[in-house]
């Protein structure tokens, strides 16, 4: 398998009724096995590039590591000779435990990494775990109508596949800080955190989360973990996701497009 | 919590400089635990609406069930005081097999319920189970052209949040059979093949699956359990996607807008 973002490909496109062939670029997705002291706790899909940053992401957005002092390295496997060996990554943590000395971590790690977590109650442990985000940050409105065009303008696979999800983390100003981009948005979410977690930058108190699709409780929790207190989605947020965001005194803001937007919570932030 | 699929909500919206009140729609997102003969299997997030076909089409997709016949009942927990009865449901098997006798099932339905799946490994065991598709459907090329028109008309909550995936199984004369929606799209496939699966529709070996997003190896899979030999998406398919619609025959369509689409594989099903 291949370890590139894209794929080029033969295909036949159609207009009207004349069909023609075309070479086109797919965006790759990929199985990730992440292994933790190599213990295997995932296998996840991907695209791949920044693996490194998705591992350290998830594994600190799920509450598996406090920051990145826990992990000692991160590397690609070299033991196995059966699969690609591009697809496996063993995180070494620092204080050596395995997986099921944690109790309950694979359990609840696994109904995380599904298709959502454990709403009321997941809620309730996030918000015990995690105090409201405190940061009296503000931004000129006219900041967030210009996060669209510089997150596209950034995005180095999404023009030629129209597949890919981009996430970008920007400062107050509207600077463009850091930009990953996933066939998955919340791997783009956790590239993202990875990245800054690896660069020792969080908590994230002066940034702004821009996400190129919808917003998920997930994302907010993924955000709300690196301490996130403005996220701006392209399209709709879900119940759940403003519920989180009102709870923790994060902004909110959904469909933002050219300029106009709607602001789910905290709209004090915007001057 | 609520238990509609849309929830109504005051807002903020800018448009330019100007902030304004506004009542909005949000897309609800709630958890939902399914239990097999009374065990826990997962807890997912969900938009609620036709839990019941989520739950059968789940455990059909993902192999821990080969037919509605394995369906006993399906109900919603009553025992439960501390949380909503109506996320909690109770699939009971007709074998009364509990999930630990079934060996490696839950930490498969784990990974594969998860961001993804075990990409090689698990294509490999795919193509064992299941035969490539053999399907001498023919269909108009004009059908195609009016499937998204017609999943949008059908589409009863969309207009008014924007944030919900539609999932349509159209007919070889693109007559709309069944349409499910969800805030996940592998769970509005999923909505729509428990539905068929409820109905004893199953196999569907000639029929088209419309998903409003993109084609990823999930949503692939899921119609190759349920026979489906042609997909539509919207959006872009993955690599893995093309490559795993291409090893069992099913027709790949993407990019569908207008009177335009891309083909990723067997073409010849186009008339």
């Amino acid at each position: 398998m291949a370890s590139k973002p894209t794929l080029a490909k033969q295909i036949t496109r159609w207009r009207n009724f004349q069909p023609a062939p075309f070479e086109d670029y797919l965006v790759v997705e990929e199985p990730l096995e992440i292994r933790v002291n190599g213990q295997s706790l995932i296998v996840m899909m991907r695209t791949p590039g920044h693996d490194f940053d998705l591992a350290a992401g998830l594994l600190y957005t799920e509450g598996l590591i406090q920051s990145g002092d826990d992990i000692g390295a991160i590397a690609y496997c070299e033991d196995d000779e059966q699969v690609n060996l591009q697809n496996i990554i063993n995180v070494h943590l620092t204080n050596g435990q395995r997986l099921e000395e944690q109790s309950g971590w694979q359990r609840n790690f696994h109904a995380n990494a599904s298709c959502g977590l454990c709403g009321k109650m997941t809620i309730e442990s996030v918000k015990r775990e995690t105090p409201p985000i405190e940061s009296d940050i503000q931004i000129e409105q006219d900041v967030f109508y210009q996060l669209n065009d510089r997150l596209r303008l950034a995005q180095a696979v999404f023009e030629q596949t129209g597949g890919l999800h981009a996430v970008g983390l920007f400062d107050s100003q509207g600077e463009l800080q850091i930009i990953r981009e996933d066939i998955g948005r919340h791997n783009a979410v956790d590239k993202v955190v990875g990245s800054a977690l690896l660069a020792e930058r969080i908590p994230l108190t002066e940034h702004i989360l821009m996400v190129s699709g919808r917003a998920s409780f997930e994302i907010v929790q993924k955000a709300l973990f690196a301490r996130i207190p403005v996220i701006v989605a392209v399209s709709a947020a879900s119940s759940l996701a403003v519920e989180l965001a009102q709870e923790n005194e994060i902004t909110l803001i959904g469909f933002m497009r050219g300029k106009s937007m709607t602001v789910y919570s905290r709209p004090d932030r915007i001057r």
